[in-house]
């Protein structure tokens, strides 16, 4: 048996003293000009897939020491065709090699064998007659609860064995989160967020101080999150919505109530386009910014 | 500008007599023979690549004749590694070779951006300083509401100008429906289902009078489809759970109240497994068994 997530996310933060973690999210008209060189020839596919590999390894390179995590955003590599689960898979290896957790964000949620698939392709392996073929290895998924926890179930049972974890949708920090998690349930007014937060507290295993199912709670809503807090005491939150999203890590605080593994901070863009904004070359500019994003969020976590 | 989904939609349905949908799901360990024998020597996961993609070749090859489109789950190409994008995109052809529709089964949602990249992967390509990328050229894709219409947006952004469609969830046929999608809504006791119905009814172009924009319901609760088809008069139904999830084609009336396009039925094992309870070699028995349920569905839908 493996070591919980909570328990293995809590040691990787504390080890790294680092909550941040970098959203791999890689546009294809904006990598890095390194990047683009490495592109070579060939039709467009390959030039892509080429210069979005070497845009991630600059990336991860340039930011790994102040961070805990990638977050690779799985649409970005599925839109490079054929290719992409290859630079996916070479992406995520090239973070695992400089000690970072991979949190693949698929928002993934499908009923029972479903789920296992997907389960498989991105936290466990998938068996077959000519021998195990491996998935992603990914450290935990994303996953979405509309369909219910049936649906969430299958994704923990090949979790957990592998020491892997869950992040499930509860808040997001978009516009029309308003349109189904905001809606008021009967009987007691109490948000459709809120129920899927018991649900999620519910999922995980008891007793760690850091669960092993997470939840996604937008930053830009901070207003919300001693509420959530409450409703999951124990639940690692991951973040989006710093930085290009209008959020503020100083608003984050009763993320980390339970511990500074409480609350993951993610930021892509503010990292990869920092140099846009402050000058300088696009690894030295990200590595600042990322510093300065650890540095805020570990002094208010710690 | 091509021709709005919703009247390809009819226009495929009335051209084969035909509303069933084949769900390609394959089964690593449950391929027909004639697909191992396919795969050849190498590492696992080549040989795998080239049996799952015989096996969709030969159920393809066996019920076209009797279906209008193919529902591949994504989920079981992802789980193939780096063949999976690849082994899906061939099959995809080799349904349209034959005259079908793809429908994409990968649930996706998420906000702007990856949205976006999500709708380009599927439904279109994808602009890049080398020249575009194709994406998987599917007709249609599966979403998740959860996040909202603003995540639902940039899917039709993309399908629209190219004819294409997108199947959003409203009430699925997992026990699970009832942690999220049954939630009783203040202050008018409406579930959360309904909620979302009225979200898929709005969005879709006016007019037409099958939608642009369909609905994924559970074949497993058919007390609710009158209900459903009354929210959302216009919108085409993508009907799981006939056959191995126990739900019956002869309960679905209401589905077909604007066209036999109105309600399609899919099925998946029991046509894939007709073999297994009834004897002969499998594309003979898929083949019978869609024609029966092809039969069934036409004449209670036209």
């Amino acid at each position: 048996m493996s070591t919980p997530f909570g328990q293995r996310l809590a040691g990787a933060v504390d080890a790294r003293q680092s909550n941040v973690v970098l959203g791999l999210d890689p546009e294809p008209g904006r990598l890095w000009p390194d990047a683009y060189r490495a592109a070579g020839d060939g039709p467009p596919e390959q030039r892509l897939a080429r210069a979005v590999l070497a845009h991630c390894h600059l990336v991860v390179d340039a930011v790994a020491p102040a961070v805990v995590a990638i977050k690779p955003q799985v649409a970005c590599f599925e839109r490079l065709g054929a290719q992409g689960r290859t630079v996916l898979g070479a992406s995520c290896a090239h973070a695992r090699e400089r000690g970072l957790l991979v949190i693949a964000d698929a928002k993934r949620g499908d009923i029972d064998v479903t789920a296992r698939a997907y389960a498989d392709a991105f936290l466990g392996e998938t068996a077959t007659p000519f021998g195990p073929v491996a998935g992603l290895g990914a450290d935990a998924l994303t996953a979405n609860p509309y369909m219910g926890a049936d649906t969430l179930a299958p994704l923990l049972e090949v979790a957990r064995p592998r020491g892997r974890g869950v992040f499930v949708l509860v808040r997001t920090s978009n516009p029309g989160a308003a349109d189904v998690e905001d809606l008021l349930t009967a009987p007691d007014d109490q948000p459709v967020w809120a129920r899927v937060a018991r649900l999620v507290a519910a999922l995980a295993t008891p007793g760690a101080p850091i669960a092993d199912v997470g939840a996604v709670v937008g930053a830009t809503a901070p207003e919300l999150l001693a509420r959530l807090r409450e409703l999951m005491p124990r639940t690692p939150f991951l973040l989006p919505g710093v930085g290009a999203q209008g959020g503020r890590v100083e608003a984050l605080g009763p993320a980390w109530a339970p511990g500074p593994a409480g609350g993951l901070v993610t930021a892509s863009r503010s990292l990869v386009r920092a140099h846009e904004a402050d000058g300088g070359d696009p690894a030295s500019a990200a590595r600042a910014e990322a510093e300065r994003l650890r540095t805020t969020a570990w002094t208010l976590a710690s």
